[in-house]
């Protein structure tokens, strides 16, 4: 590095941050899907490596602060370079928590799989799969800080939350008619929950993008006088 | 201002912050002591000034954030500071979750306030001593840098989260010996999940608090080799 430009070598500095959000958004999205996949195909041979993957997931989560926090010092950004920097510090700590959730997920799928399935699984791989499209969505909007790519994704978190409820109402019933599957269905009402947490955290991602893009903050519209 | 110092009106910008910190964090806690005496007192009038709290709330997130970046970027603090900045900006996030977890709390409040009470509320109401407690000792760990209080509330997370297996395990009991209960017990098993989260931001807040303080980034002690 040393006898490059300085302004190359922050550029460099503020690239190497895009590609830690990116490889540890990667690995966000693979650890959801790939717990998904092993709930949905009851195959507990893909979780060790969700494991494995969320101890990457948290040491990027430390790294990106550290690189974040060392650029603002030394580099003191500004602008768009500033709220990128700032962008990247938030979005790190969604992707973080979707790690956590899709661990969360992996423990209710190891005592799931260890008893004979619920029926179907209703709609949670429906909604496995808007949450990890939406999480896919976030991510892309980051990277080309594409505002409308981002505000497509928000609407669709109300997809989701529709999802949650139907499934909540469905295994109510289920466990209302049938007291001994009460674990496995409280069990899918908590993976539902995790996948709507999911999608949260991918819609804070893309106010975080149109933040970034736009220099206006569209979280919390409604505001008391 | 005019007239000031440039370094008398740096450390109070700086003190500003900080100000708007304890206040968010104080109606965090309000909204939090709130909700959870109207569940236990079954009453419901405590309830609009919860939903009121939160407006406040989502408005000091964005004013909190603005007030970061506007020092960061003009300003350019460094060391003690900078890392203040930081952790007011990730505290910020942890708030205003909390506030969610309230409003979640709020709704789940307004279904269960509607029906008869199921027996006890069990040990909801320790549980949510126990979160409060660790989130106003969060707060004074933050205004103090309290390195000490922050290790030992961290501390205290066990003890909400073995309260949340307890509650969770006994709901289910209740669930099995009588189906009409399935749902105010699902509400009460939700209402423990919030009161766990709002514990785990409270947790956070003190990680950051240990960052500010010591320079070191105390979350996830486990790395991949």
């Amino acid at each position: 590095m040393m006898g490059k430009r300085i302004s190359e070598h922050y550029t460099e500095q503020l690239e190497g941050i895009r590609e830690l959000v990116l490889r540890m958004g990667g690995l966000a999205e693979a650890m959801t899907r790939q717990v998904v996949q092993a709930l949905v195909q009851r195959d507990g041979s893909l979780l060790p490596e969700v494991r494995s993957m969320e101890l990457q997931v948290n040491k990027l989560h430390v790294d990106i602060d550290e690189a974040c926090l060392e650029i603002i010092a030394l580099r003191q950004p500004a602008g768009y370079d500033l709220r990128f920097v700032t962008a990247a510090i938030k979005i790190n700590t969604d992707m973080e928590r979707i790690g956590d959730h899709a661990i969360n997920i992996l423990e209710k799928t190891l005592s799931l799989l260890a008893v004979p399935p619920l029926k179907p699984l209703i709609d949670i791989p429906k909604m496995a799969e808007v949450a990890q499209e939406m999480l896919k969505d976030a991510l892309d909007a980051f990277v080309n800080g594409d505002v409308d790519l981002a505000q497509r994704t928000i609407a669709r978190d109300d997809i989701v939350d529709q999802l949650k409820d139907d499934i909540f109402l469905e295994l109510i019933d289920y466990m209302s008619a049938d007291a001994s599957t009460i674990p496995k269905a409280m069990d899918l009402i908590l993976v539902s929950r995790c996948l709507e947490r999911i999608a949260d955290h991918a819609t804070n991602i893309c106010e975080y993008v149109i933040f970034m893009v736009l220099g206006t903050d569209v979280r919390h519209r409604e505001y008391p006088s």
